[in-house]
């Protein structure tokens, strides 16, 4: 497993967080961002109306700085001085949900993106729900059938912002029935911890630890032990076979150690 | 891990069987009867009217001796000399899915749980299928809410008609996200074994050694390593916390030692 290099701040959320009554979740974005300004990136919809209302409402009295929206129509607006300067004085940005290929087809490889990394590097908070969760790997999670058992051939895969190494990520993970193509990307490499976040819940990366909030549970998946795997002989609709995986289901207050692989529980 | 005593065999089928096209799980199941009799136990459901005409079709050009079907109203009728004597000569029972409650709140501890497993002992074949399934095992799932990760509380569990000890079972796995709840159910005593099967695949057991047969695939779930769980301290509405489960996805051609506690290669 390599060091997280960065000083800043992941909050990776599955979907669906809590913007009404506690908000548990977007109150830790906003105490991390310490009364900065939050850029809410809509990126990932085709259709961004309503968002940044929905947000503003949410995120009224949790003390931000500012909320401002960050929206690009094609990668031609992705460099564009005006929406670029958006990002400098930022302390922090929000992807919401939608299509992960939005993100990174219309930003990957920008000016975008690369303020993106600059701000996570000096410290700032990259946070991101659903779409916006999925994409923070290397490499992302694009399309994959729920609730049936992996097909060898059944998982569309492409890179990510890169912002994690070493993991891939899943959301609405136990609602949508997703453990089967998590188990399924896993085991196209191990050397990729996987990562399915419930929704409402959030794993929250500071350098190699990860830190469990919100309403469900992390689920991490751990091939390194794994002892058989048909993932490379089998047909493309054939069933994935996968002896030995090791799972650790972390919710509230649990953690995860991404250079140990190992799981924290709450009283450490 | 105890062994298994009976020189019978167990057909436990994760419930919607292909009874149409291939049937490769229903000729298994007319394979081990070898031409004997095969009694279908509707008892599951309330309603039990079309299941048999169902099977019957479905078994038509099987190679069955004789397909009869056992339904009892309620626990009077099965203790009925007539009905009991539709297992003295019968090879193998199937039980149709509905309610596995019913199963066992109608025929527990009465005349045919004897002779089922009596049957069983005689070196002959169970079959179920989803209620059907679940009902083998020692402590059965009866309910748990799926498609959320599990909640500590909400999870019903009852004696089941112990023809396979140290398992408990859950069908319609993949289908409809049950991993949560089965993870929930081995945490309660990790001396149990969770096994969930899917739609259209069955687990063959016979001894100690169990083969996957079918479309979809077994999950075992194997909770002798966990090192941290909170089932015992925490609230009832609470989020599951169980690190180092060990996880083995078994499709078709795999299999499983019990005693061992193996995944068994499709080459072994």
């Amino acid at each position: 497993m390599h060091e997280q290099g960065s000083k800043g701040c992941l909050i990776i959320i599955g979907g669906n967080e809590d913007r009404k009554d506690e908000r548990r979740i977007l109150r830790e974005v906003a105490r991390e961002v310490r009364g900065g300004k939050l850029v809410l990136a809509t990126v990932a919809s085709r259709r961004p109306e309503g968002y940044f209302d929905d947000y503003q409402r949410a995120f009224s009295d949790l003390d931000l700085g500012d909320l401002v929206e960050l929206y690009v129509e094609d990668r031609v607006e992705a460099g564009d001085r005006s929406k670029l300067s958006v990002l400098d004085d930022a302390a922090g940005i929000f992807f919401s949900g939608g299509d992960q290929l939005r993100i990174t087809s219309q930003i990957g490889d920008t000016g975008i993106e690369a303020k993106v990394r600059a701000l996570y590097e000096r410290g700032g908070v990259v946070a991101g729900t659903s779409a916006g969760a999925s994409v923070m790997s290397e490499t992302m999670l694009v399309k994959g059938t729920s609730q049936i058992t992996h097909r060898i051939g059944d998982l569309h895969m492409a890179p990510g912002l890169g912002l994690i190494r070493d993991v891939i990520i899943d959301q609405h993970f136990a609602e949508r029935g997703r453990f089967g193509r998590l188990i399924g990307a896993v085991a196209h490499n191990p050397r990729v911890l996987g990562m399915g976040i419930d929704e409402d819940t959030a794993a929250i990366v500071r350098g190699d630890r990860i830190d469990v909030i919100g309403s469900g549970a992390v689920y991490v998946v751990d091939g390194t032990h794994v002892t058989h795997s048909n993932v490379a002989e089998g047909q493309s609709d054939c069933a994935l076979a996968l002896h030995d995986v090791r799972v650790h289901v972390l919710p509230d207050g649990n953690g995860y150690d991404l250079k140990e692989r190992r799981p924290i529980s709450p009283d450490n």
